[in-house]
């Protein structure tokens, strides 16, 4: 199944699984930040590990949509005033902006919530809801995040941690469901190991692509942690340097499923549009 | 095992639990929350439960310790300035008065994604994981913070509605998870419906407490939903009639009970110090 195919299979199994919820306001907030768009990164990582492993992409469908709603909450929670106080997501306005600062609280709640009965559904849910809720805790991407609001970061080091915690360890729980899902646990440390580098590749891929493109193509406002004086790469090394330490990362990565057995299948790929950027 | 035990035996449970956590600011935030005292009401009812169906408490634990995390959330999360704006709980400030909106935001989160990863400990995890995500997701308590803040409420039964979604649901969640716990699942359609009354006794009771005791006894400013002009049972009875229909509920309650075996045991007996709340 080619990466669109994914996409959309995503996408309609999102909208099913939301319709089963009754009407209420929470639902329609958490519907609008969960159903418009996004490249269901996380998600579709799931699908093509689970598809390179030979195992049918149906049995990872609740995870696949689980991540997203795990992703979609922490959006609209950092979007808040009292957090990044952002009023565009996606050219979009924020969740707050369109539904208020109370529904926008509740939507995330519910999101996460909604994460763990979606999982529920899983064959082993017991092991999927447990890396699921370590990855994106307080040992995971909620640290991540505090590291990111405490503004505490002053090496190299700090940043990288910072970056494996608020988008690796979701990564993380994208590629260990998987490998748990096709009964692979020999595979859960490698799957641990890629899914956190590729975190720390995405995040400084963002950095970079902060300053060298404009807001119509990375939908939000360009130069936004500059002007907000938020540490990034840039801030411990020159742009080229930066380039090259992502190559390097890359490279890293790439090494990392070769040894593994993962070369030239639905992941590799999906690792290579994001080495570009082009998805 | 008597009350006094099951509460110290929750509390060392909990304490171990969240020490299992790296050490960070949302840590502090969420145990300032989640260990500051409180009845453990949810808990103790799951225990309770167990106990009277025959069954060794230690494999309720994690479960017990979840609703406390939950509930310690909605808490957190209802105080906030956009929710209720609440500075006290339990004679204390509030989490954002300590330790800032942001902080008591990241704190919810956490305390909610922890709730999963104890459940995800339990045998049986996957019912577990799936009973009270349903009941403390958006058509769940989550329903019922919506109703309470759309301020939405015009009759008596939207009233009791109302309660049973923001309270019942996780009355609910502790007797259902419970009866699965002890392999009962003939039980499960009572225990949902002895929580969810129970939940609607309890909020009409906390109406009543609200304007016949100090401030002292309940621990929050006295008649707070008076001046916020919110609804309660006495917009639309008498207090003499209303404690009349609270009798009634607690009467269904104790058959309710005594139709299926669980009369004269621990969970009866912890309805008798709710229905009298000396608890």
């Amino acid at each position: 199944m080619n990466l669109s195919h994914k996409i959309t299979a995503i996408n309609i199994h999102l909208e099913q699984s939301v319709d089963s919820l009754e009407d209420s306001k929470v639902k329609e907030a958490l519907k609008y930040s969960l159903l418009s768009g996004g490249k269901r990164l996380r998600p579709v990582m799931l699908l093509s590990l689970l598809e390179d492993l030979g195992v049918n992409m149906s049995i990872g469908m609740d995870a696949a949509c689980a991540l997203e709603c795990i992703h979609a909450y922490s959006l609209v929670h950092d979007d808040l005033p009292a957090l990044d106080n952002d009023d565009l997501r996606r050219g979009k306005p924020t969740n707050h902006k369109v539904y208020g600062e109370d529904f926008a609280i509740l939507a995330g709640d519910a999101l996460l919530t909604f994460a763990f009965q979606l999982v529920s559904d899983c064959d082993n849910a017991k092991d999927c809801v447990g890396i699921l809720a370590k990855q994106a805790g307080s040992n995971g991407m909620i640290l991540g995040q505090e590291l990111d609001i405490l503004d505490d970061i002053h090496t190299l080091e700090e940043l990288l941690k910072c970056y494996e915690l608020k988008t690796g360890c979701l990564f993380n729980a994208s590629l260990e469901m998987a490998v748990v899902l096709a009964q692979r646990n020999d595979l859960r440390p490698f799957a641990s190991k890629l899914g956190r580098n590729l975190g720390i590749a995405f995040q400084i891929q963002d950095d970079l692509l902060e300053v060298t493109q404009s807001s119509e193509i990375i939908g939000k406002s360009v130069q936004s942690d500059l002007i907000r004086n938020k540490k990034t790469i840039l801030s411990f090394m020159s742009l080229d340097k930066a380039q090259l330490y992502l190559d390097d990362l890359f490279k890293t990565i790439f090494d990392l499923m070769h040894d593994n057995h993962l070369s030239n299948q639905s992941l590799y790929e999906l690792v290579k549009t994001i080495d570009k950027r082009i998805m």
